[in-house]
């Protein structure tokens, strides 16, 4: 899998290697930063599948490269603890135990994250922003930036050929949450020390302006909870420690009680509780027991299930599934998060479902109850001039958006030839001389359904047989004298419904019975060619009948 | 499948009855009114598949309620040309040879698809603006509306128990590029008379404020046309004539040469053309083989593709596999069209291509080179003002859709009881004492594939199958004895790749051949029994070693 043409590392050199996170937005994060006999990794993250991996639970970056030079490995850097930036840490410390570096948010995120893999031995470090580490050569410094999870840094790393940053994900928050902003001082002293190399979040490179925000979720809560009359629900992102902290100051403000509800909120919330990052007031927290002793007027539940996801508390609560929950006339249900791609409809069905349950549902498309995590163009320029890097290398996006985040560097001043578009896998590097970008790893995508991953050659028949079912042929064959003993017989999945179509059943097997008189002896003597004279005139067949081509399957038993 | 419980209808009544369209956004419209003898249906649509609907092409209404009824209809009224009111036809016009009545260009297109079903001999009419048509006891009249594509029209209906007016698809443009104007007076007469009851677009439904003119676009386009320096290439829906006059507006006030290409694009501007819609100055139009000859800062491309079709010019384009048309630096793709969602990804590929090659790429988030053709929150609220209806019920969307507009609706002071949100099949009786929703008639979704429909069970074995693949156990079985006398052997598709994990195979044939040693003789004799055996132990084995699901085929050959 692995094609290292890249075998011998020049000394002296930094060698910066994206094994993921480049073609793709909101997956699969993770860069490597290579010295002498040093590697940094940055991030882990998973994918969650696109439409044509089918039955995919998620994705992984192969992280070969890794497994060998694994005796260079002084640690991983989490720069936040997203799923697309901590999701892939499990599947590489089972093969890869090398200490974690995190924010205390991050690394309580993970130690729950790990704790499901049995993998909580690991060794992990808590470090605050403005705090360093020293891994190898590589000096690393925590600079805290503004995000949709709480604790995300960028990472400023001292090599021998210069400074570098990751941004890791972040957006220009004029009013956080929390009042803390991201680190302006810290980016400019390294703009004015001098910056090698600078890697950016490119996910909201095509939106103009700034982004919104954090604290306007805050008025739209207010609008919501001043016009509701009876429960309100609002379903958000677990990870979004300040959104719920928003909801419940406001929930607060107009002497309303919280029920969290739901497995990854309740723990997400916990963990941030014990470190300080969540506060819910005594009076205001309620159990979910305790929800029937409240008037309607005076509840409010936080939930997960903005995406459709099938198994939440949403989904069962707008299907009429949820024990202790039921939706009635009056209640105002919230979707406060973005409508992820590909999750559009299932979102919608969720939406109609609590509608006609006569709720009154306010989503991202009829009010401003979500903002974006991520920097908008003119964040994206301020962070550059205020770091100001020789080098500039656009992450965390599909090519589009890398161009796009490109294409703003140039305009800034920085000389195309100092930025550098590259593909998971890619190699840039970086001596005294300059840089330059060459050579690739060996990279790719692991697809993991179930306890295992799968070859995509799996995933192709999965689409085939998906579009249009499967055909089996069953045939039992002497094999002496080649004489048929038993079928042809039929049977399909996926294809047509063999009781609703009898005729075209018998249709085929006769069909295929004409065929097999008109063979050879020999042919028929030769499973291996029987099969293939079966599958080629078969396919022919139904084509040309009934325009599918489903995935046929002679089955010859010899006797 | 169909279950009318409404047999008897009774004398006198207007019976209103949605076959389609009021559970889906973008498909299926069908709208059945029915008045003593006297059937008259608006439209016809189809409904391109949802992500679960694997290797369907498309989705038509199920007409059966027609078929029942066939002797009553008098003719089916198109209100526009696009596929989601004119794409059931061909299915339709096979079953049931009804006259349909329609503006020149939906008529121009409906010929060109009818030719392709070999039906070209159907009895078509004609009707402009303003036209009137009588069908048995209904007099209707076809009132101009501005929608993304030409020639909409809404349909004012007289009928024994008042005015019915359909609002098709419609938005209230202040600037249409052809100049005409929605029919304001006619609906304002129609409010003056009064109106019974009135069916509306609530397609965006969900949208404050007013929809953007299709005038809007030029001006994007003229932003675009004043930077680029070489050629370009605009995609967007061969049935918006507007759009693309526009586009050939804009090239020919800045000298440049226009090529259409595409089937479906050539051949909706040649209708357009011949019927005056389109209008091309001589000295812009340029054959494709011609393009070559032309310097590239002097050329521009219309053609289709902007969803990202496989098989579309664009994708070709993008993809290096169109033999006349390779994208070079300098080139600008324009995508003027919105993303329909779950096309998000195939989109966002197409674009990556086109970047990868070097062009600028312009679409929907980076710049405001679409408008939608459907009304928002205020001209809903103006045409129901204009119209004045007694009765209201939102057609065009799923639920949600549906309940927004009533509820603006009811903000307009339609009182709650007039209001009908009503789901397919769903029953409106209208008569001098009243309206209401009454009774169903069977109805449903029919799903196409290929040449033929497809079952929902079929369907269902898709999606399992395509999620976790398909095993097949086979077992040779001497029927006299039980014994086995061949197997168990075990072949898969889409589940594992079974050269990769030959041990894992070998656990599974050494299981089945213990459980299967382990099974009283009687079962074995017993296809049927020994089949659920196998099925439910390999299940269960399955789910513990690879917590995978797939469906599990049992063939059992008696011998």
């Amino acid at each position: 899998m692995n094609e290292n043409v890249n075998g011998g590392l020049r000394d002296n050199t930094l060698y910066v290697i994206p094994l993921g996170g480049l073609e793709e937005v909101g997956g699969l994060n993770m860069t490597v930063l290579e010295y002498n006999g040093d590697i940094v990794v940055i991030d882990a993250g998973l994918m969650f599948p696109e439409e044509d991996m089918l039955g995919i639970d998620f994705v992984i970056p192969d992280f070969t490269y890794l497994l060998e030079n694994r005796e260079k490995i002084r640690g991983i850097v989490i720069t936040h603890g997203h799923e697309d930036h901590v999701g892939a840490l499990p599947f590489m410390l089972k093969e890869l135990p090398v200490p974690v570096f995190g924010t205390p948010l991050t690394i309580g995120l993970i130690r729950e994250k790990l704790k499901e893999h049995h993998l909580e031995d690991s060794e992990m470090h808590a470090v605050r922003p403005r705090g360093r580490i020293s891994l190898g050569v590589f000096d690393i410094e925590f600079i805290r930036v503004t995000h949709s999870i709480v604790d995300g840094v960028a990472l400023g790393i001292e090599t021998p050929v210069g400074r570098v940053i990751h941004t890791g994900d972040f957006k220009v928050d004029p009013t956080p949450v929390d009042g803390e902003l991201l680190d302006f001082k810290t980016f400019a002293e390294y703009g004015e020390k001098g910056t090698a190399l600078l890697l950016s979040d490119s996910t909201n490179a095509e939106k103009g302006g700034f982004t919104f925000s954090e604290k306007e979720v805050r008025r739209a809560f207010e609008n919501v909870f001043a016009r509701a009359k009876g429960r309100i629900i609002i379903s958000t992102f677990s990870s979004n420690i300040h959104r719920i902290q928003q909801a419940i100051d406001v929930a607060a403000s107009y002497g309303r009680k919280v029920v969290l509800c739901g497995r990854s909120i309740v723990s997400n919330a916990q963990i941030a509780l014990d470190l300080g990052y969540l506060k819910i007031p005594r009076e205001t927290w309620l159990k979910l027991e305790n929800l029937k002793d409240v008037p309607d007027d005076q509840a409010v539940i936080i939930t997960t299930g903005s995406q459709g996801e099938p198994m939440s508390v949403l989904t069962r609560i707008a299907t009429g599934e949820h024990k202790q929950i039921q939706i009635k006339e009056g209640d105002t249900v919230v979707l406060s998060a973005k409508m992820i791609p590909g999750n559009e409809r299932s979102i919608g069905r969720i939406i109609n479902h609590l509608f006609k349950r006569g709720a009154n549902v306010i989503y991202e498309k009829v009010s401003e109850i979500h903002v974006s995590g991520h920097a908008s163009k003119e964040e994206l320029k301020l962070l550059m001039n205020l770091v100001k890097p020789k080098y500039f290398m656009p992450v965390h996006g599909e090519y589009r958006h890398l161009c796009i985040h490109a294409g703003l560097a140039a305009k800034q001043g920085i000389p195309r030839e100092n930025i550098f578009i590259m593909g998971n896998g890619d190699i840039l590097e970086i001596s005294p001389e300059g840089a330059v970008q060459a050579g690739k790893v060996g990279t790719g995508r692991v697809f993991i359904d179930g306890k295992g991953d799968v070859e995509e050659m799996v995933l192709r028949d999965r689409m085939r047989i998906a579009h249009d079912g499967v055909v089996i042929v069953l045939l039992g064959v002497e094999k002496l004298t080649g004489g048929i003993i038993s079928g042809p017989d039929v049977v399909s999945r996926g294809f047509i419904f063999e009781d609703a179509s009898p005729e075209f059943v018998s249709d085929v097997k006769d069909f295929l019975s004409e065929t097999i008189a008109g063979l050879d002896k020999e042919i028929i003597a030769d499973s291996a060619l029987l099969q293939a004279k079966i599958r080629s005139t078969l396919k022919k067949y139904l084509r040309n009948t009934l325009d599918r081509r489903p995935l046929i399957m002679p089955i010859i038993m010899e006797v």
